[in-house]
C-alpha cells in the first residue's frame, strides 16, 4: 500500500447543514493518516424515496447513480451519521436502499467504517449494529474496532466553530482511521 | 369495549404499487374481528426527506401532521412492511422520523401491531426487531404475539388478483388481529 | 393499587459478589416510592446449563422452580444486569432459559423493567435491547421508559461502601421505579 | 492454501443428545471441500457459570483453557445452534463469556461462520445477529454470506438416523462451507 493513496469516501447520516455529524466528518481529512485520502461523497439529498415503480419506470435516477460509482471507486467508505429513534435515520436507509438495487451493487466486498454522534451518553449504539447489519446483507466488510461513539457530543464539538474541541476524541478517530487503513491493506479488494 | 367500534389505521412499509405488503394491508379490513374497523392511514409517499433545517424553516410538511393526526386519531396502528437490506425500508422509517417530531409525538401509548412479508423463508425476521425498538424510543405499545411473517410470500399470494390464497396465512392474520383487539381494549388509551 | 403494596423482584445479571450491578440493584429497596417492596429474587447460582436431557430426565431443578414461582407471585420483575461480549451475560440468559421452559412459564404478561451498569460509556446500551426481545417471545411486558443506563459506572458507584454515590444516577433510578409502580397499575395483571 | 488442509471446528450451542443442531453439525466434515477438515471443538459442557470471582480465585477452568486453545489453533470456527427464547442459547453464550476472558482471547482476526437450525419457519433467524455482535466485540471475522437458516427442521433432518434428509439444505451447506474455505484463504490470520 505505501506506493499509492487510499482513497475513502464519507457519507454523512444527517441533511441538517449545522449537524454535528457533519462537524465530525467535516474533520476527517485532516485526521486521516499518510497515505489516506477522506473526501464527502456525493450526496443523497435528492434521492426520491425508494419505490420500485420508479425504478423499474425511469431507472435508476442519477443522483443514485452517482453515488453508487463513488463508493465502488472507493477504496472504503465511512459512515457518520445520526440515531433517530433508535435506529438509522430514514434518509440515510432510503440512500442505502437505493443504491443496494444498482446493478453490481457497490457495497460488495467494500470496507466499512462506522462513526456516531450524539447528544445524549450513548452517542449511537444503536444505530452502528443496525447499519452493521444492513452490510452484512450486502456483503460489504465493515471494521470491528475501535468503535467511534461521541456521546454527549454538544460538550465534544464546538457548532459554531464546526471542529471537534475534544482532545480524546480526536485521538479515539485518528486510532479508527489508522485501523481502517490497516484494514483496507489487508482486506480491501485491492488490498 | 362492546359498545364503540375500535378503529385501527394501516401503515405499509412499500411505496410499490402491487407490493406483496400491499396486498396484505389491503386484507385486513376483511380479516378483522367485529367491532375493530380497520383503514389505510394517509400516504407518507410525499414527504421530504427528513432534515430539521426544512422542519425549523417551514415547519411540518401537510402531509406528515395529516399522518401524524391519523395516528393520534387511531386506536392503533398496524405496520405492514417488507425489509429492505435486513432493515426498516427507508421510506418508512422516514415517515417515522418526521412523525416522531410532531409535537406530542402521536405514537406515545399507542397500540402497535407487526406484520411483514417477503419472497425468502424468513418473512421479515429482522425488520420487526427495529421497528419494535423504534416503537420503544417513541413510547408506543407493540403487541408481542402472535407475530405475523409471511414467508415465501410469492407462494401464498396472488399479485395478480391482489389477493392472500393461503388459508394458514389468513389464520394467523385473524388471530392477531383478535389479539390486537384484546390488546387495545386491555392497554390502548381508551381501553 | 392504593390499597396494598406491590411486591417487585431483583435479578442481577453478575454473579460476582462486587458486582457493580449488584450494588445498583442492592439500592433499589431503598430508591422504590411508597407502595412499592423490591426484595431480590432466589438466585440461579446453582442452575445446571441448561439441557433438555436433564429436564426431560429428571425434571426441573429445584432452584429453577423456585424462581419461576417468585416471578410468577411477584407483581413485576427488575434485571439488573452488565453487558458481557455485547450481549445478555451467559448465566443470566441460562436463568432465563431454564424458567422460560417451566410449564405455564411466569413471564407471560409481567411487568419488566431493566437497568445496567458497565465501566464504558454506554452503560449497556445493546443487552437491554436482546432482553426485550427475549421478553416480547416470553409475552412480558417491558417498561419502555426511561431507560436506565449507568456508563462509566466505577465514576458513579463506590465498591467499597456498595454505595451509589452519582446524585444524578439516583435521580434517575427513582423515575423509573415511579414509572415502573404507574406502568404495572395500568398494565400488570392485577391492574 | 493449496498446499496444506485447513482446519475448522464446530461448537454446537445445544447440549442435547439428540438435537437438530448436533444433526446438522455431525454432517459437516461429510460436506467439506477438499482441503478443508472439519471436527468438533472440545465441550463446554462442564464449564460453570462465568463468574469473575471463580476466575480470580482460580483461575481459569480446565476445559474453558481447552476449548480456548482448539479454537486458538483452528483457522475457523463453525458455530451451529438452535435459538433459545429469540436470543443465543445461555450455555452457548456461557461458553463464549467465559473464553473472551483468557489472556489474549481466541477469537482476535478468527475467521467464523454461522448456521442454525429450527422447528419453527424463520430457522434461527434472530440468534445469529446477536452473535455477529459479540463476534465484533471479541474482533472476529464473520462470514457473511451465503446465510444458513434451517427452518422446520423437523422436515429437513431426520432425528432417528441423524441424518439431513433435504437435498436442498445440503446444497447450501456446501456453499456456504466453500465460501468460507475461500474466506479463510482471503481473511484468515494464515492467508
Amino acid at each position: 500500500m505505501a506506493d499509492r493513496t487510499v482513497n475513502v469516501i464519507t457519507i454523512c447520516g444527517s441533511l441538517r447543514k449545522g449537524s454535528y455529524n457533519r462537524i465530525v466528518m467535516n474533520a476527517l481529512p485532516g485526521l486521516a493518516p499518510e497515505g489516506m485520502q477522506i473526501k464527502e461523497a456525493p450526496p443523497f439529498s435528492e434521492f426520491p424515496l425508494y419505490n420500485a415503480d420508479i425504478q423499474n419506470a425511469t431507472g435508476f435516477p442519477a443522483p443514485v447513480q452517482t453515488l453508487a460509482n463513488a463508493i465502488r471507486a472507493a477504496d472504503g467508505v465511512i459512515f457518520v451519521t445520526p440515531e433517530y429513534n433508535f435506529g438509522i435515520p430514514g434518509p440515510l436507509k432510503n440512500a442505502i436502499d437505493w443504491v443496494s438495487r444498482v446493478p453490481n451493487q457497490p457495497f460488495a466486498g467494500k470496507p466499512i467504517a462506522l462513526q456516531s454522534a450524539s447528544p445524549g451518553p450513548l452517542g449511537g449504539g444503536r444505530v452502528q449494529y443496525d447499519l452493521r447489519r444492513s452490510m452484512v446483507f450486502l456483503d460489504a466488510f465493515t471494521l470491528n474496532k475501535p468503535e467511534i461513539f461521541i456521546g454527549n457530543c454538544a460538550q465534544r464539538l464546538d457548532d459554531k466553530t464546526g471542529k471537534i474541541t475534544d482532545e480524546q476524541t480526536i485521538g479515539f478517530i485518528r486510532q479508527q482511521l489508522a485501523a481502517f487503513a490497516n484494514f483496507i491493506a489487508a482486506h480491501g479488494p485491492k488490498g
